[in-house]
């Protein structure tokens, strides 16, 4: 999906929310335990009940990976019921945080961007850029889709590295600025966390254009106000994550119910946020 | 598998290689394509010929993921393969390069190490330190398990961040210095690239005694002697990786014959390197 086909579904729907789905088979309804595929089923319920409210979504790959090669057929499922169920309307995020040697970035880029091969098909992988510019680039080879480079995440370990300074210039700083040469804002975007809206001033100076992917707001802690406050951009230019809040909004049998009036919620304050005065209901 | 093992294998071994399985279905003889799932056939021959020369292997995640859902069930069968024919013989590296907020680590912990769950029991993970302390903690609950940190990488893009430097610190060795608090010589190591050799003495200023996984002998350059100047302890300190050069030394019907012959060169060139004199044939 390209921007401008992103940025028209963000002011369509009036909507800058992505939804993540951290499914955990300890969490959702038991009644969906006697499924054939729990995760599945939630995945598809939650997807059927708020997919004009988001505008994209947001599988997290170690939900299903701690299931194995089961939890990835899942994963399979519901990126492949995303792609035939909405075509065009949805942006998916694969958030895998990969990243390695040239060789097997680009192994890593084939699972998720090459449906011939693995059977899945995302707009966006996010990467962690560690190990530096042949860890991301093989990604950035795919016409159309998205890298999402960790800048300033959202939890309290980011403190550890990311604000290692050189002179006046904190890492995570140096990740926006290197990471220019390596791609644009037609195929790259950060992770900003919500946690860190004050920071997110200093970020608008390095890439005022692309867009931020948000996680944070809810469950961790992060103000969507405050997100909108400093990073918004004509363009919008963020996209807000919430996952625990939404998806786990009930766990009895009216939770994909639960799951759209919270969504329609954060829909309803973005709307506004957008400067949009009619919301939908 | 603790240290002691781990440091008894090497001796008795008299090798401290580790081969990687970057099983690539391109590159694996034709006649394997025609069984029902070459990725574990191929695996499975290199193992059975190669067992007796190394102490470890190590799978990379990527080869497996770029197939979905059938590339994990391979990676599932040759890891449950090594334990179940091999039992306390072989050191396992799941080479995932995993790391993120802590509840999501938390799942990939159980990918790794829950075999109840994943139905997969590496005896190691190699983690991406970028987000820090609870990005990496929760893969530290698990007794007997290791994770293995990326601290100086084999590849060209290391030098964009890891050499960052505040004062007279570089970003690899604040990972390195940082990570003591998380862990120990027990239940960490560090990737170093083979590439880096000359760094190792300033490595080894930093963590003495870390068992340290060095990739990029061989296929990316680096040199066995070089390393082990620079990085040898008393109890060796060293998991020298190497996939390419051994694991597709042939293409032809021998191909594990011939693994086995570079596994042997290396084997070799390790025991004499261990101080034994007499070395296997």
């Amino acid at each position: 999906m390209d921007r401008s086909l992103l940025v028209g579904l963000i002011f369509s729907k009036k909507s800058f929310l992505c939804i993540g789905l951290d499914t955990d088979l300890t969490k959702i309804p038991s009644h969906l335990l006697e499924t054939e595929d729990p995760i599945f089923e939630f995945n598809k319920a939650i997807i059927d009940s708020t997919h004009d409210l988001c505008i994209a979504y947001k599988p997290n790959f170690a939900f299903y990976e701690c299931y194995g090669a089961q939890g990835w057929k899942s994963l399979t499922k519901t990126i492949q019921y995303i792609n035939l169920t909405y075509p065009g309307q949805l942006f998916s995020i694969a958030d895998a945080k990969r990243g390695d040697i040239g060789n097997t970035s680009q192994q890593y880029a084939r699972a998720m961007f090459d449906p011939s091969s693995s059977g899945m098909e995302f707009d966006a992988v996010t990467v962690a850029p560690y190990m530096g510019e042949d860890s991301v680039k093989p990604f950035l080879s795919y016409p159309g889709k998205w890298i999402i480079v960790l800048a300033l995440t959202s939890n309290k370990g980011a403190a550890d590295f990311q604000f290692f300074q050189n002179g006046d210039q904190r890492l995570f700083e140096q990740v926006l600025s290197k990471s220019q040469q390596w791609g644009n804002n037609e195929n790259m975007m950060y992770v900003v966390g919500a946690t860190q809206a004050e920071m997110l001033c200093d970020i608008r100076k390095i890439v005022p254009d692309h867009f931020l992917l948000v996680p944070g707001v809810g469950a961790q802690g992060g103000s969507l106000l405050e997100v909108a406050k400093y990073g918004l951009t004509k363009q919008c230019g963020l996209i807000v994550n919430s996952s625990r809040n939404i998806i786990y909004a009930s766990s009895g049998p009216d939770f994909a119910m639960k799951a759209r009036e919270e969504a329609l919620k954060m829909q309803q304050e973005m709307a506004a946020i957008l400067g949009f005065t009619q919301t939908k209901c």
